[in-house]
This record gives C-alpha cells, sequence and structure tokens, in this order.
C-alpha cells in the first residue's frame, strides 16, 4: 500500500513503470545475467509480471535473452546521455576538465547534487586511484568527499539542516567526519575558503580538491574536483599546486555560464 | 496497432512503461526543459498521460519540475552504471584504457555493437578531436567508424549482410564509404589485417585504430580504438607508432577475459 503524496494521488502514478525500472535496475554485479525466477525474487514481483516487463524491455532493445539468462544491452547507456545532453553545462566543461587533468596529471571530474548524493557528471581519468569504479553516473556520500561538501557547502542552511536529517554520516574511514556538528564547521570552512580539500575520508589514501562551479545568478551548480593519491601528492604540494589550477578552471567554467564575478554595487549615499 | 511478434503477443507487453521510456528520451538538447504540453507533443501521448508518467517519474527521482517546465536528474546517470556493472569487461579493461592514452598521447575508447551502430561502453579522452560528444553511451554509425567496422568484420558473413540490409550506409564525409560491395572489401581487409584504420570518414579530420578484444570463446566481444586528429598524427606514424601499442593492449585485455591466442592443436596423423 502507498501514501497519498503531496504531488498527487496514487492513481497519478503508473504503477507498471516504476516496476519496468525496478526489473532493470535489478541487473548489478551480483545478478549480470540472471534468470526470470531469479528478477522475480530480486524484484518482489510474480514470474508472469517480469516476464511481460523483460519482453517489453526486450522490444525496447534494453536487455536480450540467451537461453533463461537475461542480460542488459548497451542501449542502456543511451539513457544516461540524454541527461548529458540537456545539461549544457556538461558540454561546456568538457575542454576545460581535459585541460586541467593535463595541468596537473590528475583526475578531473564534475559532480552535482542528487538528492544527499554527489554524482559524477564528467569526468577525465588520468589513473585509477579509487578502489571503488567512478565512471560519470557514480554515487558518492556528499559528506565524506570534497566534491559533495562544496556542493552542500553552498546548497543552503535549510538544505544542510534537511542533509543532517536525512543523511546517514557514514564512517569509511578512521577520518571520516561523522559528528553533525563537525560537518557544520566544516562546510562553514569551505564557504569561507572558497574550496574543500578531503583527505582519506571515504577512502584511505584518496585526497581531492574541489572548488564551485556557478551559474549566471550566481548559484553553486556543480563542483569541479582533482583527484589524487595522497602518497603521490602530499596536501601541501595540492595546496600550492594544484588548487590554483582547479580556482582558475572553475572560474573559467563560471564565466562560460554567464558568471560575472563582480559583486553587485552597493548604492551608497545617492552614488553607485 | 503493432503486430505480433515473434517474442509474444501484444498482451505480453507493457504499453506504459514503453511510454514512460518515450517520455524520458524525449528530453534533449532541443527540449531540455520542456513542458508538459511540448512532452505530450514530442511523444504523441494525450496530456493526462504524461502527467501520470512525469508525477512518477518524478516519484523515482529521474525528473524534477520548476514552475511548468520539467527536466531531468542526473539520477538518470545511474541507469547507464547498471550496465557497466553488470560488464566485467568494462571494469577490467579500464587501466588498460588508461594505459594506452598515456602512452599514445591520444583518446582511448572502448566500444561494443548494438543494434547497427558502434557504442562507447568505456573512454578515457585526451583531447577533444570530435565535434560532437562522444561520452560513455554514445552511438556511431559502424560503416564509418574503426570500431565499428572491427564489430562488423568479426561479427560473421549472416550480420554482415543483415547490416547491409538494415543501416543506411550514410555518407558523411567525401570519404566515407557508402557502397556496399566496397564495404565488404574493407570488412574483409579489416580480418586479413588484424584492425581497422579509418581517417576521415565520420568527421574530417578525425583518425581512428581499432583492433578487436576477444572473450575466452574467441568471440570478438569489444573494439579498442585510439582516436586522433589527422593533422597531428599523420596515417603512416599511427600505423608505425600507435598501432603496436593498440594491438598490445588488445591483446592484453582479451588475455584477462581469458582468451588464449595460442592456436587449437590440429590432428594430423594421429599426432596433436
Amino acid at each position: 500500500m502507498r501514501s497519498v503524496t503531496a504531488a498527487g494521488n496514487e492513481r497519478d502514478f503508473v504503477q507498471s513503470l516504476e516496476r519496468g525500472f525496478a526489473v532493470l535496475l535489478a541487473f548489478d554485479e551480483e545478478r549480470t545475467n540472471p534468470t526470470l525466477t531469479e528478477l522475480a525474487t530480486a524484484t518482489n514481483l510474480s514470474r508472469p509480471a517480469v516476464r511481460r516487463l523483460l519482453l517489453t524491455l526486450q522490444r525496447m532493445g534494453y536487455v536480450t535473452s540467451d537461453g533463461p539468462r537475461w542480460s542488459l544491452t548497451p542501449r542502456v547507456l543511451t539513457i544516461g546521455q540524454h541527461y548529458t545532453a540537456t545539461r549544457a553545462m556538461i558540454d561546456l566543461a568538457h575542454p576545460h576538465l581535459l585541460r586541467l587533468a593535463e595541468t596537473t596529471g590528475e583526475s578531473a571530474s564534475l559532480a552535482e547534487l542528487d538528492g544527499n548524493e554527489a554524482v559524477y557528471v564528467a569526468r577525465v581519468p588520468v589513473r585509477r586511484i579509487m578502489s571503488i569504479n567512478v565512471a560519470v553516473g557514480t554515487r558518492l556520500p556528499a559528506h565524506a568527499t570534497s566534491m559533495g561538501r562544496v556542493l552542500l557547502a553552498w546548497a543552503g542552511p535549510e538544505r544542510i539542516t534537511r542533509y543532517l536529517e536525512e543523511a546517514p554520516l557514514r564512517s569509511y574511514t578512521a577520518r571520516t567526519v561523522t559528528d553533525p556538528a563537525e560537518l557544520r564547521t566544516a562546510l562553514s570552512a569551505v564557504r569561507d575558503a572558497g574550496l574543500s580539500i578531503v583527505d582519506g575520508e571515504l577512502e584511505e589514501g584518496l585526497l581531492s580538491a574541489s572548488a564551485p562551479v556557478r551559474d549566471r545568478t550566481g548559484a553553486v551548480v556543480a563542483a569541479l574536483a582533482s583527484s589524487t593519491a595522497a602518497g603521490r601528492l602530499a596536501p601541501e604540494r595540492l595546496r600550492k599546486e594544484t588548487v590554483p589550477v582547479l580556482l582558475e578552471t572553475a572560474a573559467a567554467i563560471s564565466a562560460d555560464l554567464g558568471y560575472d564575478p563582480r559583486p553587485v554595487p552597493v548604492k551608497r549615499d545617492g552614488f553607485y
């Protein structure tokens, strides 16, 4: 039983669409080539329902079958392309990301806030420095990453309060900030500094710096990050060498988005 | 009216799932922030139907509204991640792609055949050399790209015949091979050479070389490509410098996938 939501009542929702996505997303590392029965178990749907959804997804080209086993097709990747296509910022940021990666010799990424997570929307990898795969679409906990802290820092006090209420401040390493008050202090420091540096809070040895990207209204719409392995580039070197290029690149992307960093003139004594 | 297909009859399909995807995919470069009416026009669906689908997609977190305008959220990118997660090859190929890009100083890509197109499933960009965005999920015509030619060349004679029947051999530049007989000859040459080099057939000045990646059964499951601007690296230099590294990298990925290149011993006179 689903409750009535603020957006509309139950008859406003299309159950089979939700179920179709549930079947599509049931394919993962643990279920790379599931059978119909395995998908039914994973989604809590009946076998006939899963069969109809699979046949529909097959007709659309998103899944294929080999005997009793089903698998996703690369067409699934095309769905994400539609997001990229609708966000001019991503296309526009791409040459800047390439230049940042070339100048620093480190991976460059762009992330947006979605729910309580930071999502990579563009990335130029240089070396593999994380044990997890950090391709576009990867979601990371906002509190433990420099990108997430930048996105939260400028999301406004209400958003920060909601985040602290909703998101579990999970500990990933001994250094992860898990105390709400401590995170608030860290976010305030990010706003003061105009950037975030996080050292080993998501994964031991992962060091990253992020700066805000602003649109023409001045709103922070993305975080630009440069990530490295802590052993390779000590935090002090990151501050001296990477941070200036990072800030410059974030400013260049913001300028391309129409952001004018000049402060709005304050009227004083009748003069501007 | 839809016809009965080999996979099942009409009641085996879930119309609202297809419609939900149609709404999701109606967001694109031309419709980045459409209204409900614009989406109804684009999908040929009624406004009430589109409204219910949008509210459902909103509840799932894939779309969001700002006044009368709707937009996709970065969560859409996560769907593609499920494809990557189910294909061990992509994860395994990643360090090889990074090394190829670092050794050659050129963009490295991995593509699979989907329908009649080559789809990027992994990519390490180095410079932007194409006017189109070639992120993961981008689909390119198989006949005009070195990746597509490799994938077609080893797809088998029936698949090649079907491709020539179904796919329009569209001309993109003055150099694009558009004659079916000429494409067959080119594919045969690719099999003989063990690689494909395509110079300016999709876009003027775009030069790329691709080699097949094989799984443990010996089947070609992907194409590995190194792409450059023709002005920067003449075809002769590409052949001498890039191709050996490309072939070596494709062999290394194939070996990681369990492919053993030693020929199966032929029984002769009772001896192996």
